[in-house]
């Protein structure tokens, strides 16, 4: 069976046209994207839902998503609702999609918040931060619930085989940490998941854990710095490689050296994350996604569609956690 | 006058040898610092204070400070409050240092709480974090007056004409934001401090605001976050730089034009951190400095001397806010 994408062709920073070229490159790969977007839009043969009204990143999401149900970004998120689509992906207001998404395909049995997983490129291989901005203010038995969704994610979608958590904290000993992390480190520590301790912020590319779950707020914190950082040090590499013709001559040597780096580091090879917790999968992309990062952002959805995350989660919450032996 | 800058000898991972060869250093600058440290210790000729007992870095801080009066960092930090000393500078454990500091050398009138405020080398030219992980836990009052600090830091002794703050957050938007945030930014908004809303951590080393206000937990996170990403990029570079004949070539050809960035970069350029808000100057030095790391620890807190910081923060905190014209 064919995976079937709702695609919300509005809300990207370069506009409709790139949405569809992404898309248009995941249905190469035997995925069956469906663009919802205004009357007239080209999408290049894909199937067309027509919608009516756009979200735009300046707006108050709960208002915005009420105002105007027939949007593209309400509609696409909806279609996962109705069973029209089998998974929705959304480069527009992220508080929208998440207002959209509690609103439309609604929280899983037991879920208190859903989270926003996204992975992290480090030297071992990807691992995931969750949440990484759906809650701006947490409590500690929420970020438990994370460090279950984000196992989940890394064991199905990331082929771990026994993935390992760690909660993002300011040191390492389990005394550190503001309120919330003292409590959260109790929890993870007394719920049988397999919680290694605290990590730091400068271990993130590193990977000691191949789940690090923090609030809402923090993780937003930390992976806006993470990608700004990347961005700034390449950047500022790439001027001082411009600065002589000595430099320059080096800098032409190490490119392909360096490619595979880049590659890892390009939050576009992921293109997107997921939004868990839901009667459905949904996955938030960058607002500045390229074509191929929406290809990406769309394949993931088609990703946690086929390894049935939503199901594997839902039974999973239901499931007493196993305590190991003491 | 000669600044006299209290110096624990103990606490570095490096050892006190590296510690003594950092003030060695400072010392020809014309500054002079007093070494504290156990019987025996080569100070190559600096002032010695002979001091009994170390505490470590996993020691509990309020517990190690009251069982141990007379160790290296206790002393030094006392000096401070005694007279004895203009300023000290530890690269011990960053909570005792805190504890012994608000118990010997105290806040000054009307400071919540004591912020650690570290330079970031931005593209820009260094700005200021504060607070970086003094108090985990933080009110929205807290934050402003670590606005106040910051700002005077950058006046004085990174000598920026009309520094402007900024509040790190998960959105440049006002709503953006936990519950501090969100309370903070309207407290910033009516301080009438020169205040330019929120900012992200992917903008840190791009140099947005020249004060950067967050709550110790966030502001920890964020700049280890920070310093661990350059790691990581640079020591994967470096890796990739080592893979082919070419690419090492490449590597060797850019190394000079490199060398300023990683300077920039390099955390050891500052060496330390203020801890600002008390009667006298402290500075906390990484625990990994280099004698170079040390040396700049020791010239950052002697500027604060010269600078006049405490007595300039003193008056600042008495006189009241002035509003901006409506």
């Amino acid at each position: 069976m064919t995976t079937r994408v709702a695609v919300d062709a509005l809300g990207g920073d370069h506009g409709s046209h790139e949405i569809v070229a992404g898309a248009l490159e995941a249905a190469a790969d035997g995925i069956r994207p469906i663009v919802f977007g205004p009357d007239g839009l080209d999408t290049g043969g894909l199937d067309h839902v027509v919608t009516d009204g756009e979200i735009a990143m300046v707006d108050k999401p709960a208002e915005a998503v009420r105002a105007r149900p027939d949007s593209s970004l309400v509609r696409a998120v909806r279609s996962v609702a109705d069973g029209a689509a089998d998974a929705a992906v959304s480069a527009g207001n992220t508080g929208a999609i998440l207002a959209a998404s509690l609103r439309h395909v609604r929280r899983l049995p037991g879920v208190y918040r859903p989270g926003i997983a996204v992975m992290i490129p480090t030297r071992r291989g990807p691992s995931v931060l969750i949440d990484a901005g759906a809650n701006a203010d947490a409590r500690p038995e929420h970020l438990v619930q994370f460090a279950l969704m984000g196992l989940l994610f890394a064991e199905e979608v990331l082929g771990v085989a026994s993935p390992r958590v760690r909660l993002l904290s300011i040191g390492e000993e389990p005394e550190k940490g503001n309120q919330l992390a003292l409590e959260a480190h109790a929890l993870l520590r007394a719920s049988g998941l397999p919680f290694d301790g605290n990590t730091e912020g400068r271990t993130l590319l590193e990977g000691e854990g191949e789940v690090v779950v923090a609030d809402g707020f923090t993780g937003n914190v930390a992976l806006k710095t993470l990608e700004g950082t990347i961005r700034s040090v390449l950047g500022a590499l790439r001027e001082e490689a411009e600065g002589s013709l000595q430099a320059r001559l080096g800098g032409l040597l190490i490119r392909p050296a360096a490619r595979g780096l880049r590659a890892r580091l390009d939050p576009e090879t992921y293109g997107g994350a997921y939004l868990l917790g839901l009667h459905g999968i949904v996955v938030i992309a960058h607002g500045s996604s390229s074509r191929r990062a929406v290809a990406n952002a769309i394949r993931l959805a088609a990703r946690g569609v086929e390894h049935d995350l939503v199901g594997r989660l839902a039974r999973r919450l239901q499931a007493p956690v196993e305590r190991p032996p003491e």
